[in-house]
C-alpha cells in the first residue's frame, strides 16, 4: 500500500467488495430472487450505490437514522426498507419525511407499532407500506405463528395510512425450511382473506447461499456478505480471500514471549461470535489475538518469534459489521493499491 | 427527564459524575497523590475541565489524536501524559506539535520506541519528558523487571531531545504491594546512577481505594471512576447510586415471555469484563439482558411481565468507558433534570 495511514486503520479492498456483491447477486438473479443489501456492514453511500448498480432492488435499513443517512449520502438510494419496529411519535413523523424523499417500506409486530405507524401517517400523500415481521425461530423480534400474521396482515391493511406490504423475517441459521413452512402458511391464510403479499423477504449472511430453499421468499437481505469476516469463514461461507475488510495494526510493545499491537476494542470490538480469539493475523496462522483491551491488542503463539516492534500486521475481524461502525472513517484500497480516506455515512446512527 | 431524547441515548448524570470526582480527589489529597484521570472514559473537554478544577493536575491519554481532541476541547487541558508507545515518525512528529501547545509526557518500554521518539524531538524547544512503563503483572506493556527499567531509564536520559521523566504503571487488580516493590527497587537502581524519579505514576479504577497501599507512587491515573459501571459495582467499587452513565432504551417488541430493547452491541457493546449479561436494569433486578445483536438488546426474567412495548428502561453498562465511544454524542443531566446534547469531543480517536 502506498499511502499507508497511521494504524490502528480499517481498509476495505473495493474489488473484493465488488465481486462479493456480484457473486451473491447472480446467485439470486439465477433464482428469481430479489436482493435488498442490508447496509449495517458498510454504511457508506457509495458502496450501496455499487450494490444498486449491480441489480440491488433497495437497501435495508434497521434505523430511521441510519436510512436517512443513506439518502443524504447518496443518490442513488430511492428505495429503503426498514426492518424494525419504528415506534415514538418523533421517530415515526421522521419516517414520513423520508418517505416524502424516498420509497420507504417498514415492519411491524405488534398493534401498537402499527396503531403508531397509523397516527403518524395520517393524510400522508401515499400510504405507507408495512409488512409483518414474523418469527421463524431466531426469538428475536416478530409474531409468533401464521395466524397472528395474518391477524396482523389485516390490522395494517384496516389502518388509513397504511397498507400491507407483505411477510418478513430475520431466519435463524439452517431455518430455510422454517420459513417456508411458516410464510406459506401465513400466505394462504392472508390470501383466504383476500390480500395479497407482495414481498416475502428473508436475509442473513450465514444462510444465503441457501436462499433457494426457501422459495416463497421473493426477496433477500444479505448484510455482512459485502466485506464477509472471520465468523463467515468459521461458517464455511466465505474464504479468507473473499474477505475484503482488514484491521491495519502495529506491534507497539514486545516482551518475554507476549505482543501488544496498538488495536484493541475501540476497532475490533468485544464481539465473539462464538469464536476464541479476536480476529485472524493474516498470514500468521500461529499467532492469536486472544485478548483485548480498548487500544491493545494482545497477541500471543509461536509466530511472534517473527515479529519486532514496529512491524504491522492485517487482521480479519470476527465481525466486520460492527467494526464499520467504530471509527469515523476508513480507506477503500483500489485495484492499484491507491488508498482513499472516506467518512462512514452512517456510523453511529441507532435512532 | 423532560426533554427524553430518541432512544437508544446515553445520559450521564453531571452530580454524580462531579461526587465521583471530588470523591477520589480527597482521597488523593489526604494520601498526597496527585490525580491525573485517564479520559477514556468520558473523552469530553467538560469532564476533564471539571476533573482538572477538583484538582487533578494534568489528564492521561492513550492516543495522540486523543490528546489533540481534548486540547482543542478545552483550554483548561494544558498537561497531558500519553501511557502508549507513541510509534512512527509521522505520529511522533503530531507529539512534537502537540507539545508546543501544552505540557507533554509519554512512556516507553523499549529502545525503539525511545530511539523514535528522539529523532522526532531533536531541537525540539524543551526536551520530551519520558517515562518508563513497567509491567507490575497486568502482562499488557512495560519492561519485566526494575534492572531492565534502570537502562531504559538511562537510554531516555541519553537521548538528545529527551529527558527520563520517571516510571509508570497499569498495574494489575490487588497489585499494590507489587507496585511498591517493583517501584521502589527501580528508583532505587536510577538513583544509584544518579538519576531521579521526578514522578511514579499508578492507575486504574478497580484499585484506587487501595493506592495508599502502594505509597511510593507519586500520581494515580483513574478512569472510569468518573461515571463508574456494572463492572465496579460487581468488584465492590462502586454502587448503583454512584454509576453516572446509563443508557436509556425504549422495549420495542414483546412476544412469548422475551422481550427486545432498542439498545444492542452498538451501544451497550459486547464487553462483557467476566460478567454475565450485557448491563444492570435499574429498579428491575429480575431482568437481565442475556444477549445482543446490532440494534436489539435481548431481555427476559420474570420482570418481563410488568413491561409492554413503548416502556423504557435504564440501563448500567458493563463498561461505561466503551459505551462512550459509541455515540457521537451523549446527554448530560443537571441537578433541575434538564438535558443538554453533548459531542464526545474524542470519540473514536484511536491514532
Amino acid at each position: 500500500m502506498s499511502d499507508l495511514p497511521l494504524t490502528p486503520a480499517v481498509v476495505v479492498d473495493l474489488a473484493k467488495a465488488e465481486a462479493n456483491i456480484f457473486r451473491f447477486q447472480a446467485y439470486a438473479d439465477r433464482h428469481g430472487l430479489a436482493v435488498r443489501p442490508h447496509i449495517k456492514t458498510h454504511k457508506l453511500g457509495l458502496m450501496a450505490a455499487l450494490q444498486l448498480a449491480a441489480g440491488a432492488v433497495g437497501i435495508t435499513c434497521q434505523k430511521v437514522s441510519e436510512a436517512e443517512a443513506m439518502v443524504d449520502a447518496s443518490p442513488a438510494v430511492q428505495d429503503a426498507f426498514l426492518t424494525y419496529n419504528i415506534l415514538g411519535e418523533e421517530r415515526v413523523a421522521r419516517l414520513r419525511r423520508l418517505a416524502e424523499r424516498i420509497t420507504v417500506s417498514t415492519v411491524a409486530d405488534d398493534e401498537a407499532v402499527v396503531a403508531g405507524l397509523a397516527r403518524g401517517f395520517a393524510g400522508a400523500a401515499a400510504p405507507l407500506s408495512v409488512l409483518v415481521e414474523c418469527n421463524t425461530g431466531a426469538q428475536r423480534c416478530g409474531v409468533s405463528d401464521p395466524a397472528a400474521a395474518c391477524r396482523l396482515a389485516l390490522a395494517i391493511a384496516a389502518s388509513p395510512g397504511l397498507r400491507f406490504g407483505g411477510l418478513m423475517t430475520y431466519p435463524p441459521v439452517g431455518g430455510e425450511a422454517t420459513v417456508q413452512a411458516f410464510m406459506t402458511e401465513a400466505k394462504r391464510l392472508i390470501a383466504a382473506e383476500g390480500l395479497g403479499c407482495e414481498r416475502i423477504s428473508s436475509g442473513g449472511t450465514p444462510g444465503m447461499w441457501h436462499a433457494h430453499v426457501a422459495p416463497v421468499a421473493t426477496e433477500y437481505r444479505p448484510g455482512t456478505y459485502v466485506y464477509n469476516d472471520r465468523s463467515l469463514i468459521a461458517r464455511g461461507v466465505a474464504t479468507m480471500a473473499e474477505c475484503a475488510l482488514t484491521v491495519e495494526a502495529t506491534i507497539v510493545s514486545r516482551h518475554d514471549g507476549r505482543a501488544v499491537i496498538d488495536a484493541g476494542s475501540k476497532v475490533l470490538t468485544s464481539d465473539l461470535l462464538g469464536l476464541e480469539g479476536h480476529g485472524l493475523v493474516v498470514g500468521h496462522p500461529d499467532i492469536a489475538i486472544h485478548a483485548l483491551s480498548e487500544e491493545h491488542g494482545h497477541l500471543s503463539g509461536e509466530g511472534l518469534s517473527r515479529l519486532k516492534v514496529g512491524d504491522r500486521l492485517s487482521i480479519i475481524p470476527n465481525h466486520a459489521c460492527v467494526v464499520s461502525n467504530m471509527l469515523d472513517a476508513i480507506y477503500l484500497r483500489s485495484p492499484d493499491g491507491s488508498l482513499e480516506r472516506t467518512i462512514v455515512d452512517a456510523r453511529g446512527a441507532v435512532v
